[in-house]
């Protein structure tokens, strides 16, 4: 588990909780720096299990995660598969016995959201849908219909959580920051298929090529580097319009919009 | 999920959750049937995940469970693996998004109850010992901390969120409760692996002598056949004993004490 959870990575759903509790803030009612850490350390708990399980032969099979051996490798594979198993657990855990709010009402509700997103009408329906699209032709639709489980509703979840810390936003705001965690979600994982595209493995630190390679749709193979480029562009613009009402408190949320399109890795 | 959860059993889990809600209840405080189900459910969930995933080839590689094809002989590993995956987060979404109690500071405590009997220092744990125990000459003292964790954790959070739909009992009474959810569950294993011994694949449904097989340390390894049925005599009484103070409310526990010891299958 430690392994898997405190062996580096970008840390962009941390980020985003972060970045979302500090939207979300406004005197007197800040949000809370510990707790805060709490919902980010529960959602970094979700993305390194479902890393370990993506991971595993039966699955994408991948040797190189983060520059490292992936868990299986390192271990074993039931090794992963429990400690994929225990770090869900782990993050539920977390958000039960800590206080995040001020209305444990409103904390249940925080925790329904991250177990909806990680379920399988979420991120692993999502990577259900993923396995049955490999060799398969995918629309633009389709494809989004994909990565908006897969990777994009523990995104959401992220950003979610992260406000729901501070608990001062209207229905209204909150829809807007759920907005612009789609569009940073999708834009996510536009830029992933572009860089796999374009970089190397040494850069990356995980294996470049391995879609293409194992035939699975990407936006590059769907709509085109070039078209995949601009889409990012677009989904870039889209969650900084979202954010414009929100002040200057979301100004953290704005430079990961960036970083999440500008990045070279 | 459906084919791993809905496919039977002996939903012992499930049972204890609820006689353990009857006898939590006091008037005027009833245990609501409605509330019982979630918590019900989601252990089953739960049981069912594990079930899943123990199965696999990197774990115990088991084909029959419950007279029919394990999941992913059924479906496929990839399959097997996200629909447990999906399983446990269903069962925190169930908790979390159902009212269980009347305090959801007291639903925020069941829910951390289940997921640190999950996880590492849980269900997960315990397997892992398992795993690691396979050729090892274990005493009975290492046996027994195994299944305190593989199989008593959650049988322990059934009793216990069951209980706790009602709300209605001292600590104390809670405690006692505890005691008797910890004997019936070691008692559970112990008449298992007597099982295990002792009855056909077609009876228990699912592979006999298999733990014998793969050099796994049981109660009969370990004790021999007859310790090993004394040992579970004693736990039922142990368990009856929890309950005397309990009143006549406690009577589905008791029985249910009576059918996990005298079970054939």
């Amino acid at each position: 588990m430690r392994y898997a959870v405190l062996g580096g990575g970008k840390r962009v759903r941390p980020l985003l909780a972060f970045a979302a509790g500090e939207a979300a803030a406004k005197e007197p009612v800040l949000a809370d720096p510990e707790r805060l850490e709490i919902a980010a350390c529960a959602v970094e708990c979700i993305h390194a299990y479902s890393l370990v399980h993506d991971d595993l032969p039966c699955m994408d099979n991948d040797v190189l995660r983060r520059g490292k051996p992936t868990c299986h490798v390192e271990f074993d594979e039931a090794t992963a598969l429990l400690a994929g198993d225990s770090l869900q657990a782990l993050a539920f855990q977390l958000l039960a016995e800590h206080r995040l709010c001020d209305e444990p009402q409103a904390q249940l509700e925080m925790m329904r959201i991250l177990a909806a997103a990680c379920g399988s009408r979420g991120m692993a329906g999502g990577q259900a849908i993923d396995l049955a699209s490999v060799g398969q032709p995918l629309t633009l639709a389709e494809l989004e219909h994909m990565h908006i489980h897969k990777t994009g509703a523990l995104i959401r979840a992220s950003v979610a959580l992260g406000a729901r810390c501070a608990n001062a936003l209207s229905p209204e705001q909150l829809a807007r920051l759920d907005h612009y965690a789609n569009c940073v979600g999708l834009a996510y994982q536009v830029v992933d298929d572009v860089l796999d595209q374009e970089s190397s493995t040494a850069t990356l630190g995980k294996t470049a090529g391995k879609d293409a390679a194992s035939h699975k749709p990407t936006y590059v193979s769907v709509i085109g580097l070039a078209r995949a480029k601009a889409l990012a562009g677009e989904l870039r613009e889209q969650a900084q319009t979202a954010l414009s009402s929100l002040g200057a408190g979301a100004r953290r949320l704005s430079d990961l919009a960036d970083f999440i399109v500008l990045r070279k890795f």
